[in-house]
């Protein structure tokens, strides 16, 4: 133990967190040597009340620390539309782009045999239920376009067949301010698939 | 706001820390929420205690969370050499190296006169009224080989004049396992000027 016993535990901790290796570790605990004591305080805080306090949307499986989330809660929201997203770190993506002004329904992840994440595993049952209840329009799905992302997207598609709800798919394509030559060829497939008549 | 209020704060805190940004910050306050409550806690009470506890030891400047350091109290260190480091988390690089038995004195910084760091903010006359009051056979400079480590190092040898004491300073050349081909004239002209008879 090169370091004092409190210091060395608040470098395992930052270990845990992901991409903080021990030499980043050990930067992050001498930066919180100079800290004021009331950032300390705030941060231990921070920690704790974010464990406490943050629960799960019971509409739409969003990040909320009331019973819904605050899109839900919203009533300026289209609530006849659905965007269906693959974790709640997406979902600000979308918030962000400021496009978007219906509701979202949380998957909690991508349906993925291989790592034995199965439909029920994610909130795909808590989507459908949500469809035959409320008087929904149109579910966008807005999942990424991986083997896992496509799969859960067709599975989506098969269990709303035979439902009154237009389905649609976030368009796939160059992304904006990218150089072409640097794409791969799925993509340049994919764009050249979505074409549009220019108007 | 996108996020819940304790989330958004979690994210905050994380961002204050040195080289994490935005999408970082936002991605290990999601870890937080994977964390065991017992890990939180763990976290929470880590950070308080490394404010509380850590101090720096009276003697060399060290971290410690008694009056003196772990190192300063080893009997079975060498206290007649002291290795002059920049800062805690140099003198643990030598401390890995497990080469060296004496005892440290950490500065806390280098001269540099254009970010107005003078020598009386770092801990130069603590080194010296050290060594005009212990018993010290020899200091070894163990500073950066940077502008400031330089300066720092030729003002040390200067307030050290007429004093007992052996000055040295750490070798300057090719790391090992180094490809020469990817290393600066500096270096190559430093690992030049220091060559050794091949015994």
């Amino acid at each position: 133990m090169n370091y004092p016993k409190s210091f060395e535990e608040l470098i395992e901790c930052f270990k845990l967190l992901p991409g903080i290796g021990e030499k980043n570790a050990e930067r992050l605990a001498f930066a919180i040597l100079t800290f004021e004591q009331e950032q300390v305080d705030f941060f231990s805080d921070a920690l704790k009340r974010v464990k406490s306090n943050i629960k799960k949307c019971e509409i739409c499986n969003n990040l909320s620390e009331d019973k819904t989330c605050l899109i839900c809660k919203d009533k300026s929201r289209n609530k006849e539309i659905i965007c269906v997203v693959e974790n709640a770190k997406n979902l600000v993506l979308f918030e962000k782009a400021k496009i978007f002004n219906g509701v979202y329904h949380v998957l909690d992840g991508l349906i993925s045999p291989l790592n034995g994440i199965n439909p029920e595993d994610i909130k795909i049952n808590e989507l459908v239920n949500r469809i035959k209840e409320e008087k929904i329009k149109e579910v966008i799905l807005a999942l990424n376009p991986s083997v896992e992302g496509e799969t859960t997207s067709l599975y989506i598609k098969k269990m709303l067949e035979g439902l009154d709800v237009s389905i649609t798919k976030i368009a796939a394509g160059i992304p904006v301010g990218a150089d072409m030559e640097y794409l791969d060829p799925m993509t340049i497939a994919r764009a050249m698939e979505g074409r549009k008549e220019v108007s």
